[in-house]
């Protein structure tokens, strides 16, 4: 892992949140949807199968606890998970809450709208909002 | 088990393939990518934390399985994992090849173009260029 970099473009993209045994946990910096990222800090991964099998349980592991942490906080109609990397080779895991009122409904978020930054409050307000349970959850791993 | 039935969008947009221990591996009928769906055969699940904790190991462990027995078939550009579930509220996963040349990249297939149905011929050369490296798969779990 010391030779692990962020991709830029997640790194422009993102406001980071804090680092789970494998995984950096990103808070996608789009006010429209409550939207975590999980990064493998593991180089030149790009699907799971490059990860290593005591990886692909940890990261597995990882995912479940964010994303029960993202519903326990957001409670959202649906949540969406999904590792694409069509643009961006990193391998990365996207959690999303879903809400039938949000502005991409029911499709899924990629490039339907651009993004909306959040400002710093409002940035602070989420993170302080999320912060707590995912420490939990990083407890649990 | 004994009451899980599929859900009828799913019964009607694609091809049943086979059944692990604990998904069953669905074919999209769609001739533009090579795309299959696992469905946990799980009644009311709709997310992984709907899963018993052994169900949710097991369906990892069906996710990359299938996975690398589609790369291993397709050797696609990039795979993209997803558990939407925005329109069909039943819990599946898509795993897709995808190709730099194919008619929605590099953006996600859903609702980009209309689905193109495999001819009967097209189905059974997929299904028979696939089925041995799923059963390899299924010899696996």
């Amino acid at each position: 892992m010391a030779s692990f970099a962020l991709h830029p473009q997640l790194a422009a993209e993102t406001i980071p949140m804090m680092d789970l045994p494998l995984c950096k946990v990103l808070l996608m910096n789009d006010r429209q949807y409550p939207w975590l990222i999980l990064v493998p800090q593991v180089r030149d991964a790009r699907e799971f199968t490059d990860l290593m099998p005591n990886e692909q349980q940890q990261l597995w592991a990882e995912i479940l606890a964010v994303q029960t942490a993202l519903r326990d906080v957001t409670r959202p109609h649906k949540l969406n998970v999904a590792a694409l990397g069509n643009l961006v080779p990193q391998l990365h895991i996207h959690i999303i809450a879903r809400f039938d009122y949000d502005p991409a409904w029911p499709r899924p978020v990629w490039g339907v709208l651009p993004a909306q930054p959040y400002s710093p409050m409002e940035a602070g307000e989420v993170i302080t909002r999320l912060r707590p349970l995912l420490d939990r959850a990083a407890r649990s791993l």
